[in-house]
């Protein structure tokens, strides 16, 4: 008997290095024979429980510096299109809602790395109405209705969910991994997740 | 005409990710045909400058116990041995004036090798007198004056000198990695800083 094996994707579309990984992720996934499930939540909300009331990228500059170079090196080792934000971080609220009232539909994937597509590599701002039907377009028949929605109570409440959750599994960065229950940290974790076994498939 | 390939490894030896690429560094080195050249410096000095006056690790209890974790299926992984210390950070002072006052000696590489087993496989108290010279057994003729000598002014100085080189060279975490005047930070990019090509030899 085989079982689906599942990795949890948490991001949030302003994480630097959520980019990357969501770039690779399907694609490493299929490889892998894992079934990938996308878990947007508001890192904002944790970091603020921190104390941290912006990206510590800002806060500390030494450490900021080096996180742009390295995400830099990082993409053009993988051949991932990076330029650098003009802002950062951008708001992606309404993206994540999006991906909250959509779960599960097929066109998840392709839209995720849509909009980090439109932070990352073409600095655009991802919180704009016009930046997110674009990203929809051709993923959905009717993108406004699709961005009209993400604005519903429904939505919301699945992304306070979400991050509520992401903070009682121990979560305090992105992107994070979860496979059999075993929490994986920072894009440099992504391989190393989609090969996690559970105990009791070994 | 070959010009020597030179890494500098930046550490702590309070550092827990320190740990798997001091032990692995000499001979990823080898074969990458680099010279690897110790550094150690005082973290602690770095973290005071960021507010943070115990390790981060400390500070934020989710980072800290998924980084406890990772390090231990890092460790499996590897093959090298880790039993968590029952105190964290511990003084790693005297060792790094040790490395310090000893700059170039062929042993620096094997004492901080059984320096950090001592922290992180053996929950030994690495600031105590008897460690210290039981981790210059068999590497110097006279452990005792080698650690009396790590007391000196110069050897002081020295690290002193070597925590305010680390910051002017944006250096914000252990281990950290100079290769070619290029930052890395972390165990994770060991590999790469060894592999590393100065923009002069593409």
């Amino acid at each position: 008997m085989t079982t689906e094996k599942i990795t949890e994707f948490w991001f949030d579309f302003a994480s630097t290095y959520s980019y990357p990984a969501a770039m690779r992720s399907e694609d490493l996934a299929a490889k892998c024979h894992v079934r990938m499930v996308w878990r947007p939540f508001v890192l904002g909300v944790i970091f603020e429980k921190q104390g941290w009331y912006d990206s510590p990228f800002n806060i500390y500059p030494a450490k900021g510096n080096y996180m742009w170079r390295d995400l830099e090196r990082l993409c053009a080792a993988l051949a991932i299109p990076f330029r650098k934000p003009s802002r950062f971080p951008r708001n992606g609220l309404t993206a994540a809602r999006i991906v909250c009232a959509n779960e599960g539909a097929q066109w998840i994937a392709e839209f995720t790395r849509k909009v980090y597509t439109a932070n990352f590599a073409q600095d655009r701002d991802i919180a704009k109405r016009e930046v997110l039907c674009g990203c929809l377009q051709g993923l959905v028949d009717d993108p406004a209705a699709v961005f009209e929605a993400a604005h519903g109570k429904e939505a919301k409440a699945r992304l306070r969910a979400n991050t509520e959750r992401a903070m009682a599994l121990g979560i305090f960065g992105a992107p994070s991994f979860i496979t059999a229950g075993e929490l994986f940290w920072g894009h440099d974790r992504l391989e190393t997740a989609l090969a996690w076994q559970s105990a009791e498939q070994d």
